[in-house]
């Protein structure tokens, strides 16, 4: 678990970012932040001077948050009054993370926090959530076991006739029996994401998802993961979960298929197989993120495969992975315009997939951390093709 | 199903309001309202004139939006350069849910339509949103039949000694089997919801969640709805469930107890049910939010039960009821502030709950649609405590 000393630690990591961007303070609103830097996610505003003692402000539940919050100052949501004498002065640039905070919330703290220039953190933020301290990737190993074990019983529960969404029911059901917490954080504004995807066969999938293999979902209201569609003999079924156990996220995706699948789609996993490891070895600090993807285009390319690459031809998504932690889509991202240097102890969800029109979706997924020798997998669990 | 014929009288209704506020356009971004003025719930950005035609221009799946889309002019996201010549010109005022977009939108937004004035949209679009057509309230209906028929089955899977997480975990299933599309859309900054509640027992419950149960929840990070507590005879068990089909949220509360409750809870729960009956009478068009409200608490509060009402003593929310459609917080709301007067065929769940400390949570709630007689229920399944 998270400990006091490690909450300190992210607290003064975050003050010498402030005092390097001339910020004398961070206003944190988003409940990812909150729990990054106290321990406790409840309603409540986070104020983090570059100097001085945070003040974790509670609008509910006040009780909750002194029993589990790791920082010292955890007080009642004071007047619009009293929060200006509290926190800081006139004149201060104070950091907030435009990114995700909404416009009502700015307009509110600009009124009644006169004087104070409100500035963009949002980056700050997200960049040092993105390197994972020891506790941390334990607990994302530990998140990868449960899922893992899920994935492993696959098997005994996926039939031909079922529908997309009974297998999805059967995936969720037994992640949540074994503590998966349900709600998936994300960050981006215009995505959400309920559990995962159980994705079968030929037919097309396009959706808002910025990911590779969106499925049909339900309805025009719910248009992503599984589907009423029946999952039949020698077609793909493609499981892309997420795991969310004490906060942490892991992400994998596995193949499998009753019978046995066409050379085509052996071909395309095969070459999923080799971009990941690609991928794999350039995973160590320093080693620049829009490169690591533009390589893994390349290699989708030479395999004549470049217009299936992450996702239908026509919708392809520009990334080859992502990075995870509290949130769903943290950073890194590997992916075109992302110019940033990885850094170690990152860690990242590789995805090298392929969608074949007619056919289906297939691919890879498995959750790294960036090391000196490069990713060291946190997904321990083989890669090829169940089949059943 | 939503008609083209529906969406456009929508739309015209929209144009209407901007123009009694003086608003030239608006433009919309949350995936929530693009859906209920489109049909289709794609990553796009939605162009609605006081005067002239809908455009939505969308980064993701172009190819759905078009094929599930009910307007006639739907077409890629274009460069910034052309979303200025496209969207209106200087000197519009264009209105934009300010409620829920984030700054940085907000700012990309105002830098490439340079000279527009952005302003706040929000309550015009919440509060249209919020009086439902008969398809809507048909499709609500539909949520609640299948909201029901696994409300039904709970007697054959609710036993002393499975845990919260076990009760969740089935009640999800089950809804998931029959269609629940998973997320639920929520629109407040902050709050979050994943499935429902199952809550038993003495257990303290307190979140962060605006509402009266919240539930211990799995982990600090995820501290709200089933916990790992073990369900016992003779101890109430509230289960509070939200069902999602086809975008249209119903909410509802049932209890059950294995053997039997004691006086003061029964007592309680008798309460609640009289409060119900007294805000669905009162819910008639023209009657003002917050007078309900303000009756139901003097109710608890005649019956000793004041401070238990709407949550932990020290903790109480201040509301008795919230709209629901889309998003599982919509207008109108029960509470105090609210002065807003209901309206025909707006469709609210309605709450009322107490938590006895050591004893656990009670109480009922039922979603109605507003009518000249009163409330209407829409979840049509006996209030009684079932007992097991």
């Amino acid at each position: 678990m998270i400990t006091r000393t490690e909450i300190d630690e992210r607290i003064r990591r975050l003050q010498a970012r402030l005092a390097e961007s001339a910020m004398q303070a961070a206003l944190l609103l988003m409940p990812s932040d909150i729990f990054y830097f106290t321990g406790t996610r409840q309603n409540s505003a986070l104020w983090i001077p570059a100097n001085g003692e945070p003040v974790l402000l509670v609008r509910k539940s006040l009780e909750r948050a002194r029993a589990e919050g790791l920082i010292g100052d955890i007080r009642p949501f004071p007047s619009s009054r009293e929060l200006s004498a509290l926190l800081g002065s006139e004149g201060d640039a104070v950091g907030m993370t435009f990114d995700a905070v909404p416009v009502q919330q700015h307009a509110w703290y600009s009124k009644v926090l006169p004087g104070r220039r409100l500035a963009d953190c949002s980056m700050i933020v997200r960049e040092l959530r993105s390197v994972k301290s020891p506790a941390e990737i334990g607990l994302i190993r530990r998140s990868a076991e449960k899922l893992i074990s899920v994935f492993r019983e696959v098997p005994a529960f996926l039939k031909a006739g079922m529908r997309e969404l009974d297998l999805a029911a059967e995936m969720e059901y037994r992640l949540r029996r074994i503590g998966h917490e349900g709600f998936v954080w994300m960050r981006a504004f215009n995505q959400e994401l309920f559990g995962g995807m159980a994705v079968s066969g030929g037919a097309a999938s396009y959706g808002f998802f910025d990911g590779a293999v969106t499925g049909k979902g339900l309805s025009s209201a719910a248009p992503q993961g599984a589907s009423l569609e029946v999952i039949r003999e020698n077609e793909p079924v493609l499981l892309d979960f997420v795991g969310v156990f004490d906060g942490y996220l892991v992400d994998m995706t596995r193949m499998f298929v009753i019978g046995s699948l066409d050379a085509e789609l052996r071909r395309a996993f095969g070459v999923s197989l080799e971009i990941q490891e690609a991928v794999r070895k350039a995973m160590v600090p320093g080693a620049i993120c829009e490169e690591i993807y533009r390589h893994a285009a390349a290699m989708a390319e030479d395999a004549g495969l470049g217009g299936n690459f992450m996702g239908m031809p026509g919708e392809q998504s520009r990334f080859v992975g992502h990075g995870v932690g509290l949130e769903l889509d943290e950073l890194p991202v590997l992916a075109q315009g992302f110019a940033m240097p990885l850094q170690a102890e990152q860690v990242v969800a590789v995805e090298p997939k392929f969608v074949i029109p007619g056919k289906g979706a297939i691919g890879i997924e498995n959750t790294f951390a960036v090391t000196e020798a490069g990713g060291e997998r946190l997904t321990r669990l083989s890669d090829e093709i169940v089949e059943l």
